[in-house]
């Protein structure tokens, strides 16, 4: 079988010297797999450097001292590349975290396989020689760059690997906003909220609000309704070049997610501003990866019938 | 209102000298505004070709002699532009038909606003005037090359402009198929169909069919499953240089469909080889065009409340 | 043009002697229409009482002391039936206020057909005729009676005439929960949250989130879950007699609204239990009507081309 | 686990004496299945008839002139029960083949559990002995029948468990056609068809084309259009005493199925008229069946985690 989307990005493929680890916050049970690592990566000659709550978490679990750790903004500067054990949650912090560091990221799941943790726990010590010989398979992943725009003043700004979703508090039913793209007045809507995704988020929230799968490849941006009033309002796509603007017209409650993970209240007349990234992250995957091999695994798509 | 996807694409904008019209087939009404452009046009010193059926169509509203006819070869040898009268069907059937000539298009609708036929009977005329200033601004269309392949050799190809459906014939419930990507084997499908639709087939077949709106600016192809056994087979997305191949593993009855307008009877086995076209077509709009705009109208989206 | 679905009910058609009037609230533009229908009912003979809340809004326009005024249990008690002026909202608070005393409502709009309020303002006075000679038709609608259980307690209770919406509030992006039926578990999801609707609640938010449109006659309870992590699980409708019931498994903030105006915090391992209301509410439509005929305008359906 | 949904009916629970046996038609692997039943079966002191083109099918595999064999009337003259083994699609054929003449269904699936084919092939003789001994749960399911009306004549009527389907031939994209129930004009549609189905019906067909999960126990008939040209027309549920007609009003090709099994060409101005069956079909289950159970398996909903 040959992978149809072979994504070399040559900025992204040098062979490693200084790995950072990232763990999933509260977890105590990826502390083994971080201290099997940290040691495996040790003895291959590797510098290993420890995100410092992750460290915090498995401090028990590591000899004390042994490792140097410390927060994303030195990670960054560091790190080579950064091994995150957890789910697609854990690399969707990392990522924004790390993005502008143009750190790649390689992730190990705990249990099940994620749209982003590539390999299993138990592969994980073999799968090292591969990615430390250099025959992972660099990926790029555009991000989000998103900024809330009050008056005449930008209050908050972050990236988003998957989305960025304007939506209703607790209390009002719908919210009403406007859409502009690349300033042109789109539409005026009444919904639960807008779906702002990326490829990479397209099979993360997006996808269970009926918006459609984009391979990693398609350079475009999807806007997926919630719940929308209007029948006819469907999903959309656009450009990666485009940008894209939330007015909010009348909203009791309103909020914006960065995927998921972080969120800022709105308020009435204030602009969500969204255009792509000038960073990308890269993941990297192991040898035989495909991207759509993981999708039928994870949406159980009919492998050919055993007959074949 | 400034118009957010200004698509200049030089290679499309010289001053025509000779302009072809084209007409819906078997529609008496569109003599009138046959003869009328003619005219017109004739007036203001163009050569005018009229589609060998179209005349036949028209021909006792237009002086018998006064105007060469021939077919889509002969237009594509000789015209700078087509001006086509109908609807979204004649558009998509002139597409096929000039797009290895590189002909521009401009639509003229018969009543009701198209996707493509973007100028109103009634404002035929004046837009002419812009039409032969310059004025009106090109846009790109990609189209679909698709062969369908039995055992080694190619038995039928074709263009599409919309979309190529592989669907059910009149008797069997489901087909059952394998779509490949560039050679990988992505899923095994038990469905009434599939879609492969450009952008510009995204508001046709695929909207009804719960596909995405695809900006024309987006270069990417929609995979969308007619009625799909399988409830997590949605639209995919994937870039507009992969080569999508749909093979017919059992079928008791299907078909392959060009923009709905070319039918071919496909047997078990046959594979459909779908890819980007290395021809495009040009669209030209009058001044002050927007896609957004005409979306919003077509598919009622809401305007700005009054009030504001 | 016959009404396919007369559904006679012989308790709701008396002559009215007592008509109370409800306003939509904070809504100054609704006083000219109270201040008309009170004065035309006054005139005909009939006893005008005004709900207390619409009086304070409209008593500029109302000469003071002329009409008596009271709460919802006042009216229950007292009038034959409700005239509401204003939009589908206030017919819904309405119900769930007069439901437990049996007082059939009509719906008067100020501007918009609504899917409940039949009667265009323009058109008021004069079905007001036929309103008092008995010509209106009344047809059935059931309520759903719901309580939130906490341990062993119930702590809040309250019927809803469209829905019973239990969802995620303003920070976490889903919640967990599980469904069970008549006390058998039927699954474990996690979603935005769950929409438990009757057939009138069918054309309002469970329509935006995918469901289906149900007459008014069936008797089913629609179940429509809100972007669900899993894609195969897809809107159900069960039996009127069921019992349905929610139980948070887990939920950072969750909340349980009724017809989307009464809102309760939900924490986990609460219930909130849902069945058919003893109570239904009975509504009068002027003569002619047709639901089919309304979805056809609220949806804008095609009618018969012109030519037929 | 308690079921939510037992749907006793008094008539369908006699014990039997005389039972038919129904296989998969050109299907020689339900042979062995068969032979193992019928010996089974006659050793506990039951007649045995077997379908007769069953029969012919797995005659190597019985002892020739052992068994009584004959059609459909025959059997449903003198049969208490029918074990169809098969799949679903048998089981649909039986039901229409039989439903006039009251016998209750057992459904034995070969492999996959089917919506209606409950026993595994493995328990099925252990489950023959709670079938004679009477405790099996009968639960009953409605039918439609439908007729073909041209001019004045009924050309044509069948029954269907699942749906009567109307829809595009092999040619055309879109079939044009009228809606009415109980002679009141609902809608005017251009579409690929209309599928009427039945609750038996809402988890095949209909599922796929995005229509809703109806418990067996609601009264109604959904109809669910395929890929529908105006985005507003979503599935509806009526009542089950309500008759609907479709009426083509243009169509190239068109066609009417029964259960996706038999297949009659429509021409313009033909209408399609369908209503439940004075007839229904009892189902026996299994002691331990639930609807939601076998859903839950089918459809993959999540059980409750295992740390529960």
């Amino acid at each position: 079988m040959n992978n149809a989307f072979p994504q070399a990005s040559a900025d992204c493929v040098q062979p490693p010297r200084t790995i950072a680890l990232v763990g999933k916050y509260h977890s105590p049970e990826i502390a083994e797999s971080i201290r099997l690592l940290a040691k495996y990566l040790h003895e291959r000659g590797m510098t290993v450097l420890i995100e410092e709550e992750t460290a915090c978490n498995v401090i028990s679990h590591l000899e004390l001292g042994s490792w140097a750790s410390g927060n994303f903004t030195w990670l960054g500067a560091h790190a080579d590349i950064a091994i995150v054990v957890g789910g697609d949650g854990t690399m969707l912090n990392a990522a924004r975290q790390l993005a502008r560091y143009r750190v790649p990221l390689v992730g190990v799941n705990q249990g099940r396989l994620g749209f982003m943790t590539d390999i299993a726990r138990s592969d994980m010590l073999t799968c090292m020689d591969d990615l430390l010989d250099g025959k992972f398979v660099p990926e790029t992943r555009m991000l989000l760059d998103a900024e809330v725009v009050r008056g005449e003043r930008s209050v908050v700004s972050n990236l988003a690997l998957n989305d960025v979703v304007v939506d209703k508090g607790a209390i009002g039913r719908m919210i009403e906003f406007e859409l502009f793209i690349d300033g042109e007045f789109i539409y005026h809507l009444r919904s639960d909220g807008l779906i702002v995704a990326t490829s990479t988020g397209s099979t993360a929230y997006a996808l269970s609000a009926n918006g459609p799968i984009l391979h990693p490849q398609v350079s475009a941006i999807a806007l997926v309704p919630l719940c929308p009033h209007a029948l006819t309002n469907r999903p959309i796509l656009v450009g990666d070049r485009n940008e894209i603007e939330i007015r909010i017209v009348h909203a009791t409650d309103s909020r914006a997610h960065f995927d998921g993970q972080v969120t800022v209240d709105l308020r009435n007349e204030d602009s969500v501003r969204i255009r792509r990234s000038e960073y990308s992250i890269c993941l990297l995957h192991p040898p035989g990866y495909s991207y759509f091999a993981m999708l039928r695994q994870k949406l159980h798509w009919s492998e050919r019938p055993k007959e074949h």
